[in-house]
């Protein structure tokens, strides 16, 4: 059976912001024990990352590290209407996911002990991201 | 149910071939309405991105972009018997991504205004690629 | 249907090991020829890459950039507590991928020709790194 479901996440700017919760509470809801979760995020300038959700500093290094990859307002984009961020978020978002798949087992997503699901907003102003939740499963348990 | 096709997109070289509507015809052509389309690209020297799919520049800064990220011709390649631009083109799809999962609701791959599906090609020559796309949901659409 | 199997790849640090074989072998096992198999790594300092699986020149200088794109001891990272190479797994990870979902076909996982499915861990300790593989399908033959 399928279940989806779509939710906002409306953010303050370049940062991340955790949904594991939200989206274990839709794998509940789903009543799904066994399949796949897929999230997908509908925008070119922000994304999906999977990244370690015990030390802040970790996505604190991670902002500073990808805003040295990709300098904002680097003088060879011509895509630049937009803003100086704009075309950055782009290339922040091709180098990371916009969809990522995850193992549904036990009735909810099987994460690693360190693993939190974050949308990773690139643009500098904040902004109502929408996401997609899709689960695929069996709703009984089984065993392999 | 499922559903599964291959295609081919013959590329010219680097740059990037839409493919949103080779997508979303076989989306229609399943009959699934809710559940998920996985598109996947058989190669290591090309891959699959979602861009900004309104404004030209951006897909040129990509490149241009990707470039500088990736030199061609790095004198610090072992592997150079296929050309300076081989092993760029392999890091720059592992960089990138080589399978999608996009969600389908309403019959049809539920993609943001602003996203496209690119087969990005980053060997200077043009090549034939092959992709598998594989739906898989329920006809009938699920109210959650 | 849905088939579950969780399993364990011991790493000896930065590297990769070629995981196609006990992936292949699971989506046999599955009994499931037409389909997609998710294939899920638990953690935030190793990850999955598809790559050329035919000169080992390709994995050596894929490692080579790497540790120049991200390098060791970034006098930048305040995430130092475990080591130098950490914070700079993270993002390799983050720049790479921990989910894959591939095409099943005919019973097996379609790849190209060159591709291999590896774990690439970024310590530069070994570590006993759990993935999760999840086949979903149908198992008789979907004519297309």
């Amino acid at each position: 059976m399928v279940f989806q479901d779509n939710f906002i996440v409306t953010t303050r700017g370049r940062g991340t912001s955790l949904i594991t919760g939200d989206i274990q509470e839709r794998v509940r809801r789903s009543g799904i024990r066994t399949g796949i979760c897929n999230i997908f995020l509908h925008h070119t300038s922000a994304s999906l990352i999977l990244c370690e959700n015990a030390d802040p500093d970790v996505r604190s290094d991670l902002e500073r590290y990808m805003a040295g990859l990709v300098p904002d307002g680097d003088p060879g984009f011509e895509h630049v209407a937009e803003g100086p961020d704009d075309m950055p978020a782009h290339i922040r978002t091709i180098l990371t996911s916009s969809d990522m798949t995850l193992p549904v087992a036990a009735g909810s997503c099987d994460l690693g002990t360190w693993q939190g699901v974050y949308v990773w907003e690139h643009r500098t102003s904040g902004y109502r991201r929408r996401l997609t939740l899709t689960v695929y499963g069996d709703q009984a348990r089984i065993d392999t």
